[in-house]
């Protein structure tokens, strides 16, 4: 009898693969690296011959994918990261396995993180869940009603791309200027640090650093009180909290979930996002969820893996 | 045999009802004044009355309501508007009619509205669905996969209160600065308009207009080529577009609506804001559709109506 549940979460250095029983229980964790040449054409043959080598596809109910870039009803319109065009996922992985008796569902990378907190993580148990993903740059999924949004153009939890900027107008990967993803992802951080740097008086301790220095070094003199950091963050801090009333005044989520390398932040950078968020939700909302992420990298695996068993 | 739906769109001025067959066919239209006095005490006990009077409530099968203010789980939470604090609108009505055998639904009066859009008007056929109403203020409701979306406090399609402003700092009713609603409804047009007659030199018609002018002047001289009127309604456009483009990033809808008064500038108001949504919601989105309500004044008892028999 059928099994394991699989959820992969395809990323563009490396791709995450769990299996798990039908309990949700995390049986087996393992990662290969992310095949990039040929327009990454041997990713999803790869991947089958990875959880081959673990168990039988016989053993297999279901398999989930989070593939980064947008998904509309099970096709990937783009993957900048792995370098696809439109790609049929569904048809090609079975192409690959050759056999029909296994599941197969496939959404963006942070839409699957969401549900898999939503599912198994810091959002179980609420109706609608915002999840953001600040890391190199800000993903985010929406769940609703128990249901990853994707929205017609697969674009639904773009929330990176938000317009909130309107005073550095530096120019996101997207093209455009003004959005999230800009001034409070990791390298938003150290963007808006370096402007302050440049165009201030300030004294900071990051002005010792020559050769550049890390947002988490941005995060951890801020938290030390130095006083340029701190008028970092508190903009950083400023931007996602306009960004989440925006989100309440649109879907109204009972929680909003923070992952990614930014959220190693912690308690100092969910005090900060509360203390901006409420003056821009009151007075319609007066307590709202901000939580960070429970699940962590795995976040990705385990919404995967609820695709197949919601 | 039971055959009507009916469908009851409250306002703060006066109470729509509308009587549908079930197949929506929209039979009877009426309306009765609303009763503030007594914090409304008496506005539901006077549309039973009216309802009444018009048919027997042995015909009924259900009646929708749509009510100025959040709803949660059918729960009024306050409605300024009517001078209602928590109103439990089932449970008073079915205690005024005295008969268990009628349907009843309850839900915001933007929410029903977009949703009577989205089951009978322009956005039939459609999933996801954001429709904002541009009168004295700004309102909007939210379908997804053919459901409102309420929201843990109600606050969902409240999207007059998206923070998109950073320059004008109006103070909004809501007592905050920089929503939407400031800059972008009737009141923020004549606002803006105001404010640039105030501190620019620029040449208009609207310098004429010594004890004031509506919204509809400002759009009308626009459209003649005006110059200052033309730079209030680029701003304005601006930042719908940008609440548009903030909402596509959260939801990704397949359709915006807009109605309400201000949305008798028609294809003019629609050219404009395409015109700016477009630079804000590319590369992800390059095609989308921003089109007028079609039911107007009737969206909210059809939305109503389609509460009970969805």
């Amino acid at each position: 009898m059928k099994k394991y549940l699989c959820g992969v979460d395809i990323g563009g250095t490396s791709i995450k693969i769990g299996l798990f029983d039908i309990d949700f229980n995390l049986l087996e964790r393992f990662s290969i690296p992310t095949n990039l040449e040929n327009h990454g054409s041997q990713i999803l043959s790869e991947i089958a011959f990875a959880i081959q080598e673990k168990t039988s596809f016989d053993d297999i109910i279901g398999i989930g994918f989070g593939v980064p870039g947008p998904v509309f009803r099970d096709i990937i319109q783009k993957s900048v990261n792995l370098g696809w065009e439109r790609v049929d996922l569904k048809k090609e992985f079975y192409a690959i396995i050759k056999r029909d008796d296994i599941v197969i569902h496939v959404s963006n990378d942070a839409n699957t993180a969401a549900f898999g907190e939503y599912k198994h993580g810091v959002a179980k148990g609420h109706t609608n869940v915002a999840m953001m993903t600040i890391g190199t740059g800000i993903g985010g999924g929406i769940v609703i009603h128990g249901h990853i949004v994707d929205g017609v153009n697969g674009v639904a939890g773009e929330i990176g791309h938000m317009i909130v900027d309107h005073k550095y107008d530096f120019l996101c990967n997207c093209g455009k200027i003004g959005c999230l993803e800009t001034v409070a992802s990791a390298t938003g951080i150290i963007r808006v640090a370096n402007y302050k740097l440049k165009n201030s008086n300030l004294d900071s301790a990051l002005r010792n650093y020559h050769h550049g220095f890390s947002a988490k070094k941005v995060i951890d003199f801020a938290k030390e009180g130095d006083l340029l950091s701190t008028q970092v963050m508190n903009e950083v801090a400023d931007y996602i909290a306009t960004m989440f009333a925006n989100i309440t005044y649109t879907i109204n989520p009972d929680i909003f979930v923070i992952g990614g390398g930014v959220s190693l932040a912690g308690d100092y950078l969910l005090s900060l996002i509360e203390e901006k968020y409420y003056p821009y939700a009151l007075p319609f909302v007066t307590k709202t969820n901000i939580k960070l992420s429970t699940l962590g990298n795995d976040a990705g695996i385990y919404g995967a893996a609820s695709l197949v068993k919601p």
